[in-house]
């Protein structure tokens, strides 16, 4: 059987909804990896070159917006921040699936640039649960969280045009639901498949 | 949170391929049953009526075509085989899922009655292995192995119209990625997401 080709996921949800727990269960599959970003922030103490982000000066990262090498990017306080996409073709090809979390615009970023990303939405419980997650998570101001909520909803209401979503009102079942989701994403029916056909037939010429 | 609507999983594959041994294993899911046909073959000894299969008349069967109720229908050495729509949908709108265990031509008859159905192939790891396996199942004769492989080549051939493929070379591994297949459908976003926002956003009004 031929190598297969990975698949890239894009993880969005609103803070709070427990995302990130799900990412980093998702990446001890060793045939999973996170895609790195590429960024024009200066990289702060321990952070690690290629791993944690790829950082590169204003220039470079306009020479690869001009290349049309990002699947995304957007400018947050004045840093820059891109997904490269010939770093991701090249994990892919070797039958790496790749993990995205990114926000739900850069999902439909993603979406429109590469229309075979698989996008999967984590979505709280309940508004109710996600404003207790938030409220719990640190001291923050009430205006702030109502700020977040807000943000949240808006978000949520764009999970039409992602592919999958997955209720997270308990991690391990969540967890098993986007491991499962990635598993059957391998066995999607694709061009793919042609060439296993291909190859039942030459057996059969034979 | 609402009641999901079950699926309707289609499972096909040339016969030696390990169709029936994933089937059963997925039915040990609670929540999973296989489709009842309905049949016009008068009952063998031990089979139950409703559970193996619905026992009819001629007239009664033709009846249902009449009233457009099979998802698929055929004629099999003069006895009549059908897949009842009602039945099925009374089930899927209980959540609960079906199993259709059937040939490629029913499958691509049920995918045409019923778009939302999901198709699921089961491949042999080869032609050669397939081979083995028909031959080592009983003493048949050459000339029925040979006329099997030429019908299986067929009904691969079709796969491009299936949804999923599963090549089982371990029944372990092609046992999980069906479960994962069924469960990742029951994630995906469709019209049922829209009442999740709805109680959302009535959330967020109140």
């Amino acid at each position: 059987m031929n190598r297969k080709q990975g698949k890239l996921f894009v993880i969005s949800g609103p803070s709070g909804t427990g995302k990130g727990t799900i990412c980093a269960d998702l990446l001890k599959d060793e045939n999973t990896r996170f895609s790195v970003s590429m960024t024009t922030r200066p990289p702060r103490e321990g952070e690690v070159e290629g791993k944690d982000y790829y950082f590169v000066t204003r220039e470079e990262f306009l020479a690869n917006i001009d290349r049309e090498n990002f699947l995304e990017y957007a400018e947050v306080f004045e840093n820059m921040y891109g997904t490269p996409k010939d770093e991701i073709m090249r994990r892919l090809d070797k039958g790496r699936n790749i993990i995205l979390d990114i926000d739900v615009q850069g999902g439909l970023q993603i979406k429109s640039a590469m229309p075979e990303a698989v996008l999967i939405f984590i979505l709280p419980p309940s508004l109710a649960e996600l404003r207790a997650r938030l409220e719990g998570r640190n001291t923050e101001k009430q205006e702030i969280v109502e700020k977040r909520l807000g943000k949240a909803l808006n978000e949520i209401k764009l999970i039409s045009e992602y592919d999958y979503y997955i209720v997270n009102d308990d991690i391990e079942t969540a967890v098993k639901k986007a491991k499962a989701i990635i598993s059957s994403e391998g066995c999607r029916v694709s061009d793919k498949i042609k060439m296993i056909i291909k190859n039942y037939e030459n057996e059969k010429g034979e």
